[in-house]
């Protein structure tokens, strides 16, 4: 797929991505450390290449703060505590703050008790999902963590949504390279569904119903009918409506069916961070050369075409972080000027 | 799809079928006690509609008793602990009764600790990979589990199998109705495919590739060329090998790598147990609430087909539930017979 490669883009240095996100982020009123951590992982999210929820997000953050749906000051705060599970509330505070405070913590437990679980309610969007996966595998944590969203996803067997997407992460701890899933519930986000639309690109495999309820690889089609499709179609459907379940039983906070339908009013979110040290078990000598095996087992399988193995989740990150570092991280075009904007809003309030 | 119901059966009463499982399975050499609970296991398994895993499996389970390949008389063993995860070993003994013993300590360890996790070594086939969450969640617990297996499924981007389909459950308590997901990494299992290619019906959905690589509905082409479909396509292949390491890791047993590829002779699995106390923090009465609005969520959204609204996971094993303890449980015909023919054979070896 040529075209992602093709569009225009910048390619800026890692430190001055990051740099200037934070003075960004200290304009918009986050205290000095929470503004380097947030502008840390806002930085490593397009350098990881995961163009959507990076610095092309900072334009909607910067309005959520200014309308005051996000308090850029709120803390994350824990509420309860039972053994080895806490409950947090995020108090609607920046949601890749208090989901990184959570993971963290979820970590401590696990290593107290070899398993942890926060569970944070009442925060908002985390940016991208696999940052906490990242976070957990490379201090040597295996890890599941999963948000709830509002709805967008028909349930199987229905038009309308009543079901969020909920991204899912998995990670799990490899010196070499930590192998962690990050993947929503709808087979592809709206996001993407408008960048194939407005590409005229089909997409790869059916990604929901056209107006007249066929499936189709039609992006604008699915666009206009709102009906995406769950991954693995009832599978999917059932998946995410547990998750949300879950979330919201160990919360406390929002479900799905509770969360603003307004993509403007998106919070409040419920999110689960369960941490699983098996270093407590086995060395990490051993965890590593579990990893290996099957990493080479997914590379030996005979692929699609020639020269081009499987690949395990994680290992496209990789190769483009180190790219990234290499040649500067690629923000595209319209994304870099709608943050340049933002930059000069700030400066010149 | 009247197809499932016109298939050739008989009703037989819920406490006859457990009646005569315990009694095949005491004559293949189980101790009265887990004869007793295999038994109640299995039939709950035909009395809740899942037919492939029920009594159909019982000829298979003494093929593998006879030729030493399952230990009817080994019970799984805790070989190490920490906190609130504890490995166990099922020494290759019945894999149902050893799965049921894990998820029971989990939620032993849930109730002390809000949070445990039972991994499983060195087990044999659970059966039904829902027996274990539906014991959970009528227990009052959350619980997610899953099991790796033989490799069944090429990666995404390759042809040859080197995944498994790993079943994953995740159950939520609810006293009305708990809610409990049970699905494979694959799309359809080679045992559905087998019987949309005997009844020569067409697939609801793509279910793999054929011979030329293609996308397609035919049961009987994905049979011949082995390439089932992940669920969700590159998602569901990811969600299968991170759930593959995990187990692997936590237990210190088989990778799907590492167990054979006949399926004559898949032993060895790995499996993790993961109970969740939500009642550590919540009351059971707001559990109730928080599940019974999330299911008429899924209910209230416009169904495609009028008057069949969207289903939760659960929600169809329910309702065969109360038909089979009203009317019989519905067993094919094919495997009454295969299953009388096995009674005769114990009583006059």
């Amino acid at each position: 797929m040529q075209y992602f490669i093709m569009d225009a883009m910048q390619r800026i240095a890692f430190d001055e991505l990051r740099a200037r996100v934070e003075h960004v982020l200290l304009a918009l009123g986050l205290e000095p450390a929470r503004a380097a951590l947030s502008a840390r992982l806002t930085a490593e999210t397009d350098r990881d290449g995961v163009k959507t929820h990076g610095v092309a997000r900072l334009p909607r953050f910067a309005r959520w703060v200014r309308e005051g749906w996000i308090n850029p000051a709120a803390k994350p705060e824990r509420v309860a505590a039972f053994g080895a599970i806490e409950r947090w509330t995020g108090h609607r505070g920046p949601g890749n703050l208090a989901a990184h405070a959570a993971m963290q913590r979820a970590m401590e437990i696990a290593g107290e008790h070899g398993l942890g679980c926060v569970a944070l309610a009442d925060t908002s969007h985390w940016m991208r999902a696999g940052t906490f996966g990242w976070q957990a595998a490379e201090a040597g944590f295996a890890a599941m963590c999963w948000t709830n969203t509002l709805p967008n996803v028909p349930p199987w067997g229905a038009k309308t949504p009543a079901l969020g997407n909920n991204p899912l992460v998995v990670a799990i701890p490899n010196d070499a390279a930590p192998i962690v899933l990050d993947m929503a519930m709808s087979q592809f986000s709206y996001g993407s569904l408008s960048s194939y639309a407005a590409r005229g690109v089909e997409l790869p495999v059916p990604g929901g119903f056209d107006a007249a309820g066929n499936l189709t690889r039609d992006a604008k089609a699915i666009e206009q009918s709102q009906r995406a499709l769950p991954i693995g179609f009832w599978k999917g459907s059932g998946l995410s409506m547990v998750l949300d379940v879950l979330a919201a039983m160990l919360t406390g906070g929002l479900a799905t069916n509770q969360i603003p339908r307004d993509p403007a009013k998106e919070v409040g979110q419920s999110q689960v961070f369960l941490a699983i040290a098996p270093q407590s078990l086995t060395s990490m000598e051993e965890l590593n050369a579990i990893a290996q095996r099957a990493i080479d087992a997914v590379h030996a399988a005979e692929p699609i075409e020639a020269g081009k193995p499987a690949r395990y989740p994680g290992e496209a990150v990789l190769a483009t972080r180190a790219e990234s570092m290499r040649l500067g991280v690629a923000v595209e075009d319209a994304a870099w000027e709608e943050f340049v904007k933002l930059e000069l809003s700030l400066s010149h309030p």
